[in-house]
This record gives structure tokens, sequence and C-alpha cells, in this order.
């Protein structure tokens, strides 16, 4: 039995003085040459559900045979789960700023063409080990700035000077109302046959300001620049954003199955010496650019018609909007439809609406993706 | 078919000098010896549901042949309900003082003893009518304050007014997560036989601060006085706060549903000539005194185990409670239950607390109420 | 020199499971017939003064000979000091449930007939012993309330447990742009001479909610209830609240100001063995009842004329409203004036305002304190 | 005299159904070839002076004679202008999102080489007025996207249609504590020489997201593209960001002075008849680049030493931070400075902070602009 080794990691400081830390949880691999993993959730402070997952998987770990190092950052944004706003916990972003907390992480912008014609000489791994090194030390660089640094960048630099030193890296994440989905860079979409997760959404292989892109860009760069030498070699590290369903809401049993897909593709890498078979589940892809935001044409209250996961015609509503002040005439019901067949993914959290509130992110383009 | 009269009323002015307005509808009774009845929702910002119901009556009602006059307030806060903080409605208090919308109504204190040694030579008729005078101007008289008035008691008082010149005033709610209940006085029990409500709390003749209680108590006290001094009359007013299932929640069908229940009590009262019956439910009763608060004993990610509004046997679990920081000791994931038997109505919206936190409502000693 | 021993209080627990906590300081006086001092500030968020204070009054402390024990707590409040919503500190209420932090103490509502017939064969000393124990083992008994017990509350009685066991009890807290102000209770009026403090307003001997009522109401109704069956003492224990100028503001020098106030009263009632003189200023009184309230009329965009602390003659403007939406008519600029003479104590903190808003409270009917 | 014409711009539209209203001002021009000017204020909620300005501007204008139409938009954020939370104006980002309401105006990206190869045949009068129309007709598409735009970006874009329209384009912001600064685009440096402003901060002619930009870059890039093919002009827009001290703050005098200054911007471009000279004072250049943000290295409680406006040696402290839990320590109070000469623009506008806020804002290698 495998035992989890606790310890924690200072992230900021609160204007009482009060330590920001986050727990940290390792399992020791017995196998040097098997990948490392860093696993975190609830960087967004309402979308607890990736704790219950983290739990069931160290659970899990507990009776498997670990062969890579495995760290868990669970509570990963001390202060957005804390930042209650009314009945809610107000953890998108930092409260005073409005920044997002998820796009806080640090964009190297590498000078891929430099390091490389000082570093060419070495071998895979010696190029790796090098490059690696390169990017946790500008992560430590970026903490010390003289002229300080936000409070957000802070966090996100802090999680990722960790997520750095990993061969795999698995934000934990939800959508307001959501199904599950994953977000996988276009190179590793292999990957997404072994999560529990019915929809993937292919995103570009470019920096957008989350973790998962901050962790596998200046490896995609370094990747294809060796192939633009000569060099050929695969991407040497993996990162996803898994979104778990919705926010405010724990669920064990849940958890669990999401739990069994990690393991499923820790299984397939190597991590765990153990075979653990995805689930069975048709799965669905999209490309990011074929993923569409519908914003509220108009004000209103908003019943919610649309299931997310669940494919919709063109025309068949999104919403019905009641507005109470136009009782009397037509607009005071009114099913809004969208234009193109598609699947709901998420939608907004409040039936009430502001006109231009985010309603509804669908894919559109559906694929299926083939099974192992 | 009856139609509804559309105006507006001014219940305050927003810093830009836009006036905040609530869009009213009126139906004309036929019978001016019918009661009257006021129908407000959405005061807290969040319960939109009562529109919905107040569509659907409206509709209905066109439908109907109307003999009292029937005011309908729908979207009766509108700073409240337009109050985002993140992707939820913060429209539970005034933002800036943190005051309930829904403890600002006036309390009259009425001396009853002068009043009623003043008017007592009256008619029964013409002491509602001068009683019902007396409350409606000094609401007025409170509006017009030298030194002004709270934003919040602005708005509560612009409502009361309208509501003190009907018979009967019915305030729609809903809870956080939550099922339908009823709060109804304890002289007017009866009444909870008529709403498509399982559930009811018979609260006490006297003014707590919300929108019945500030109708009900200046007439129930007027009637015990008049008792005392010999003269006997059933209490001339009803006033009931119907809490319509959870918050950030449009629901046009199971509105209908509430919709029809109200009827039913309108049908009984004779404001309808329509006769409507009650839905055939099971009804349950409890005591103020007997509904309990059950606030966390302890922080943490919370599992709603307890559905609303499902009887539950002392010691079954509320809620299991995670802390991760806590993972490798028994405290990582521990179910909390309650000492007693009991009916959850309402628990907390969000799966993530502070200890002390508000988890569950609970009615204990619940008694069936009988069927018409 | 006397030094101060640190300790720390938990006072609740975020929803992560980190512990809220007040730093303590306490300072061990050498003759323990001197009355004990319990000091505390910021339990609204904003009001960081008091700190400062506390600060300049714990270094010149080190230099004096102490004889009662002194036990501060700043930081009194550190969710709400922590709380930020935009750029401003979001710490007068509780975020989730709007209560005032300052409104949470408890209520004891002694039956002091019942105990003082139980308890009068005591000698004086041995009848406040029993009754300051039962005050602290009530307030014990409320933390461990078994349905628990809310956030604020939980803090609340933290401190008063606390507060409960020292004899003197400052509250140090401050208005939004404010001018220094002390709330004194009628019966130790006398005490207001000493302070660095112009203004003070005089409160009833009852409770209202606050710290400073929570610790001297208690013991005045014993006072009087004692002396209702013939026996004579004064009110054993003191409490004020020290009201230091405005909001999110820290100022060491005027800080300094305050603390040697606060040494003098210290000092004339045998705290500290030094002999330290008020400050020569004059001083001012008002009763409660003629402390003034005064809400925005009509909305708008607010200049703030009247200077806090500076009396003020009838009809001269408080503040003038600029209505950028009505240029063009004589609405556009308008003086809003007091139709009494009065001083303005305190004025809202922002220059919008919806109309409603509490823009100014002023002292009426103002009289000079004789000095010592 | 001139008289301003009202009208107004919806710009949104509230859950309740209430539209989002911005008051426009207009003053018609006697002379077609005068420029044209639109200014507009308020756009960040807590930042009212900028009406008072206009308040002093149109009252002044009433008496001149002018030549070139100019609008007024203020109170131009009407939703971020009432969205209060506690005592002060939540009104720098979307409540929801958390977007800054100054980084949603449309970036046209135009494709200047195509555009101009189909215009180039046209006069300097037409192609401007054609290029005009095309930047218009672009964000009227942008308000017509049949997905919807968020509620931002349609407040942004709607004021920016409108701004397209002029020639002369101010925006009328302030900081948090703040003395008056002006962001000047590089080209139009010599403008700086008119404002009652001390300090101009120079920026790149490259779009960062704000109203300013998103005004001057579409056309700097045509007229550098233009001077590429041999056609050479001015760059026939200006528009600039005015920070008019600090926020929450109304001051009537002050504000007299800031339209003075404006109209002496005005007098020079010809918009207005009379000749306004500017007002005698020395002024400042800093380039963007050497505009440093000094974020908290520690948390605590800041007394804010250095004066906004007044130059500060390296190593003269910024803030002290007192750090109460650490009293006892050196770390209790400790002075925190800047390691190079500056001058301090802006500071943050609470008293405590957590690690990484930005506290000042600070100008380096600072320089003198030559008067007229």
């Amino acid at each position: 039995m495998t035992k989890a080794i606790q310890s924690s990691v200072q992230v900021g400081e609160l204007a009482t003085g009060h330590a920001l830390t986050v727990p940290l949880f390792s399992f020791s691999g017995s196998n040097s040459s098997a990948p490392s993993v860093y696993i975190q959730a609830n960087v967004h402070g309402a979308e607890v559900q990736g704790n219950a997952v983290i739990y069931q998987l160290m659970t899990l770990l507990e009776g498997y045979q670990v062969l890579g190092d495995i760290r868990f950052a669970p509570l990963a944004n001390p202060l957005g789960i804390n930042q209650k706003s009314g009945e809610f916990t107000l953890g998108r972003f930092d409260p005073i700023t409005g920044v997002n907390w998820n796009r806080e992480y640090f964009d190297h912008q590498v000078d891929v063409d430099a390091w490389y014609s000082d570093h060419q000489h070495l071998t895979n791994d010696g190029l790796f080990l090098a490059y690696r090194s390169m990017l946790v030390e500008a992560c430590r660089a970026r903490l010390d700035n003289p002229f300080g640094i936000s409070t957000g960048h802070r966090l996100a630099v802090s999680l990722q000077t960790m997520a750095h030193q990993a061969d795999i890296v698995l934000d934990l994440h939800t959508g307001p109302k959501s199904c599950k989905h994953l977000y996988c860079p276009e190179y590793d979409i292999d990957a997404a046959r072994f999560f529990s997760i019915p929809y993937t959404l292919i995103i570009p292989n470019s920096f957008g300001g989350a973790m998962d892109e901050a962790i596998f860009c200046p490896w995609w760069q370094l990747t294809q620049y060796a192939l633009s030498q000569g060099r050929e070699f695969s991407v040497p590290v993996s990162a996803f954003t898994l979104e778990l369903a919705s926010q405010e809401r724990i669920d064990l049993a849940d958890a669990l199955e999401d739990a069994k897909g990690i393991l499923a593709y820790l299984s397939y890498r190597g991590v765990i010496a153990n075979k653990i078979n995805p689930a069975k589940m048709v799965r669905f892809g999209c490309y990011l650019r074929d993923y569409k935001k519908f914003h509220a044409p108009k004000a209103g209250l908003v019943e919610y018609c649309a299931a997310v996961g669940k494919p919709l015609t063109a025309g068949q509503p999104l919403v019905n909007i009641l507005r109470m002040d136009l009782y009397g005439s037509e607009q005071v019901y009114q099913a809004i439809s969208f234009p193109m067949d598609c699947v709901p993914i998420l939608h907004f959290a409040s039936a009430s609406v502001h006109q231009g509130t985010e309603l509804y992110k669908v894919m559109t383009k559906v694929f299926a993706i083939p099974s192992t």
C-alpha cells in the first residue's frame, strides 16, 4: 500500500498576515523512468468537484503500484475558494482587479531559436532536463520580481512552478452548469480516449493564458523547432484541463467515475503498474473554432430548455425568456434558439440575465473520436 | 375575457438618475364587495420563480370571471434583481448596508387602545375603512420623512402602501435550494389547505419584519383588542408568504401548478366566480418554534445528502463534509447528521462553507393538516 | 520595561479549512486589585486605524508601570478584514448573510431578579465574581450550541468571552468619513473627559447589539436591581466604543494621540501607575436621540460640502447633488441643507448615491462637557 | 448663447427589462469645417469627476462661439455607476465576468493594405470620409453579431460608434488615489501643452484596449501606410484619456480648472472661436515603458507616505506596512521604498492589502514638456 506524504506550499499572504497555503500530497513512484504527474483542483473558487476527484484518486492509488511520482494540489486557490458574495463563491476572478484566476499563468515566450542553438549538442534527455530547468527557473525569477507581482500572478506562477516539474499535468475545473468536457491540445488528441469524459474540445497548441497551455506550449514550440532543425521527438509533456460538470457541487460517487478515467490515462502512460481500462463510452470532439458562445440577445428571466450534453437541432429552443414588464405583448415570453445543430456544453448559472450575458456555450460540427 | 391594465410605481432612484420602477398589472373585479388582492414577487433578487407564477396566474385569470380587484407587482425589487456578483444574483440584501430587503417593512406599532377608543362608534365596515386609511397614511408619511428614509425602507414601504389597500396579500418568495413551503399566521391556518404547497410553517401573529407580518399584525391586534372590548369579528385581512422552491430557477410548468393553487384559494375566498378545487395532496404543518436552523459545525466542502421535502430519520446524514487539508486523518470525510427526526425544507446554495454557515433548515414535530 | 506576551484565539474556520485566528497580546499587571482591560480593534474590516492605536499603546506601555492586566486583540475580524470587493474592504457585514459584524454580540437577557435572589448573600467582590463567571459561562455555552451558531455570532461571542473577563473594555472603530467620536453610556459620562476625542455620543444603558452594550448592560442591570433592593454600588464595568476618524486609513502620528488619550483614561482608572493627563481640548456631548441620520432625498453625484467635526448652521449646505441627466433644468445642481444647527460627525464614503443612501450623521443640541 | 440639445442612447438592458441609457448633450457648431468633438465620462463607475468637468464645460460653452460640433456623454456606464458593493462603487469591471469596462472596445484590425489599395484614388477628404464610414459600420456590425456580444462589449462599442464620428475624442477617467495625468499617444504629444494636467504618459500608437487607442490606432495605421506609399498627411483624429485626480470625488471648483484646460485645447484646435490660453504650469512627460507598477511585497496595513504628484528620491518610503501579528519582531512596522527616483502618480485606495496588491504606480525618467 502506497501512502501520500503531506506538505504545503505558500502562495500568498492576506491583509491580516495569514499565509495563503495550498495542501500538497505526494506519492513517490518506484520507477524513476516512469512519467511524473501533477494534478491540481479548484483554481476557480466555486469549482470544487475536482477536490472530490482527487480524494477518490488518492484513495484508489493507495491500492495500486505507483511507478511515477504523483503530486496533488487540491484547494489550489485558497483566496478564491474562501471569497463568498452572498450564498455563492465569487471565485472566478480576483475580487480586487477582476482578473480571471485562470489567466494569470506565465507566458514564457521562450526564444527557442537561441535556446536550441545553445543546447542542441545535448542528448534528448539532457535537452529536456535543461529545458525544464530553464522553465522552472524562469518561474522562480518571476516570483522574485523586484517590483513585485500581482496576487493572482503569484498564485498562478507558484502552481506553475510545481507543474513544470511534471511530465503530465491535469488541471481540474468545472463549468457553471455544465456537462463534462476536456480541453485537449491538438497534438495530444489521442489521450482523449481514456478519460471518462464524453466531449473533447481540441485547442490549438498555443498560449491562451490557462495552466494547460502554460505547460505544453513551450514544449510544443521546442518540438516544432527541433523538427525544423531535423531532429524529431514527441512533445515530452502532456497537459489537459478537465471540466468535471457543474460548479458548487460535490458528488463523491460521480467523482469516483472521473478518478477511474484519470487512472485509465495514467495506466496507459505507465504511471501506475496496474492495467486500468477506460470506460466504454462514445466520445465526441469539436475544434475550438467551432465552439460558440451565445450571448443573451435581450434581457429577462430565463428558463433553460436545452440540456447540457444532449444534441440539439437547429431551431429548437435554447431558452425561454420571460419579460414580465412586457406582459400584454408578444414579447412577454419568447423562445430563443440557435441557428445550427449543436451540443450545448454549458449554460449560465443564474435565471435572470442582462442583455449580453453568455447564456450557452455550444459545440458545433461535432465528430466521434475513435475508441482505443 | 378580463384583461390586465398595466401601470408602474416608482420605488427609488439610482445614482445615475434612472428611476427604479416596478411594473403593475391590475384586474378590475366586477363585484365591489369581493375581497381585493395584492400579489408581489421577487423582493429578493434571486427569487424569480414568483414572476413565472404571476405570468401563469394572469394568463389563467383572463379566462375567469374576476369579482375582486387584483393587483400584481412582479419584479418588485429592481435594484435587487439587477445586482449581480459573479454569476449569481446578490439580491438578498442591500449591497451597501447589508440589510435584508425583506426586513425593511414598516412596523406600525399602532396604539390600538387609543385608536379604538376614538373609532369604536363606527360600524365594522366603517371601522375597517378607517383603520386601513390610517395604515396607508402612516406609510405615506414614512415616505415623506423630512430626514429621508433608507433605500430599502423606501422600497418596502412603497410596496406596503399598495398591499395595505388589499384584503388578501401574497408575497412570492423562494428558498435557496428548497421545497415549497408556506408561511401562515396561526389565526389563518385554515388557508393552508388550498395552496399547492406541501409544508406550512405556522408563525405567531406578531411582527418580525416581513411583508406578510407587516400586513396582518395591525389587523390581528385590532381584532384582539376589539374582542377584549367585547366586540367580535374575524381578522379582516389575510397575508401569506409562499416559498416556491429554489432561487435562480424559472420553470413555467411548475409555475402553473402554483398558479392553480393560488386560484383555489382565491376561488374559496370569492375573488373569482369560478370554482377551483385545491390540488389533492397531503399537507403538513410545523410551528415556527420547531423550525430549526442547522449551522455548519466545521468548515469544508459539502455534499448535500438529505433531499428537501423528504422526511429524514434522526442520525441519517444531512451532509458529508470533505476536508482535503485533513486527508490522511479520519476528519477528511465526515457525515453530519441531525439529532432528531425532521423534514429538511431548504439547504445552503453553495458546496463550500465556512464554519457557522446555515446548512439546512428543517421542520421537526411535523403534523398532518386536514384537507378541505 | 514591560513586555507583551503573544498568543492567539481561534474564532472560526474558512471553507478551505484554514483557521480564522486573532492575535492576542497581554500585559501582566503587578497589582491584582487594579482594573483589568480588554481592547479590540478592526471588527469592521475597513476600520483599521484602531490597530495603529494599539501599536502605539503597546509601544508606550513598555515604558510604563502596568498595574492591571491588559489584553489587546487587534485585527479582531480576520474574515472581514480580508474580504475585498474591488479596491475597498467589504468588511462591514458578513458577505453571505449581510449581517453587520457589530450586531452579533450575545444579549444575555439575564433574569437579574432570580440571579440576585440566589446570590445576594455574597459580598460585593463575591457577587461580582459570580456574575462575571455566569456571563463568561453563558458565552461559552453559546459557542457550544448543539445546532451550531452563525459565523458572525461565533466571532462576536468569542471576542465577548474575553471582554467579559475585563473591567474596562474598549472597542476601537472608525466611521466612513468621520471625525473622532466616542460612544459612552449615560452612567459613565465622566469618562469622556479623558480620551482625545472631541465629540461624545451619550447612549442609553441598554442593549443595541454592539460590544460595549453587550458588556455594560448586564452590569448596569445588576446595579439597578441591587439598588432597588437597597444595595448600592457603582457599575463595576466600563465599556466604550471609540470611533477614531475615517476607515481605510492608517496614520501612525494620529494613532499616537489616541493612544495617549486612552492612557490618560487608564491612568485615571489606576491601570498604570504613571500619571498621564488628558489632552487639553474642548469636548462636546450629544444624546443619542439627538443624533440624526440624513438620507439622500434624491439620487445623484455628491459634493460633500460640510466638514466633519465643524458646527454647521441650519440651512448651510451639507452636500451639492449633481444630476447630469437633468442638465438644462434647475435640478442639474442642487444644494441640500439640514434644517437645524448641527455638527456633522460622519458622511458616506462614495461620491455617487442612490436615493435613500445615508449621507450624513449629525449631532444636534450639542453641549460642552466640562473638563477634569 | 449656445444651448446643448439633449438626447440619449441605449447601451444595454437590465434583467428587469429596464433600458441602460446614457444621456447625450450636443452643441451644434457654426462652421462645418471645424473639428468635431466627442467627450465621455464615468466609464469606470467610481470615476465620477469627469461628469463635473462636463458640467463646467457645457456651462462655459454656453458663453462661447462654438464652431465644431461637440457631443458629451456623461454617466457613460450606467451599469457600472449604479453597482455598489458596500459603501463604494464597484465600477471597474463587469461584476459577472470581471472584465475591465475599459478593455472592451473593438479592435478593428483593419487590413489597411487592402483597404488603401481600394480607396487610394480618393482625395484626402474623401479618403478620410470613407475610412470613418468603414470604422462606424464595423462597429454597427459588431452590435448586430448573430451570436450576440457581451454586456461590456455592447456598452463599449455603442460608445465607440459615437466616438468614431468625431475628430477629437476625450475620455475622462480618474485614478484610485491619484494626481492628474494624461494618456497621450506619441504622435500627438504636442497636445499635452494645453490641458491643465501636470503629468503626461506618452503611450505607443498601438491598441491596448482603451477608448483612446480604439479611436486613434486605425487612423495612425492609415497614416503610416499612406506614408509608406508616398502620401503624407497628419493623423486626422486625436484621442486622449484624461485622469482627473481621484475616484469617488466630486469637486466642482477643481472641475472648472480642468474644463478650462480642455477649452484651451479646443480653442487651439479651432473648435471654438474664442481664444483660451492654457494654464501656466510646468508639465512633465514619461514614456509608458518607464511607468512602473509597484506590488506589495508583503501583506499588511498600509500608511501611504509618498504624496501623489510629488517627486520622490530613491530610498524614501512609499509606504509603511504595519503587521500587528508580528508585534514583538522588527517586522511589525516596516518602511518600503522604491529603488529609483520617481514621481508617484497614483496609489491603491484601501489601507489594508494582500501580498501582491498594486500599491503605487510611479513615473520614472520624467522630463519637462516645453510650453507653448
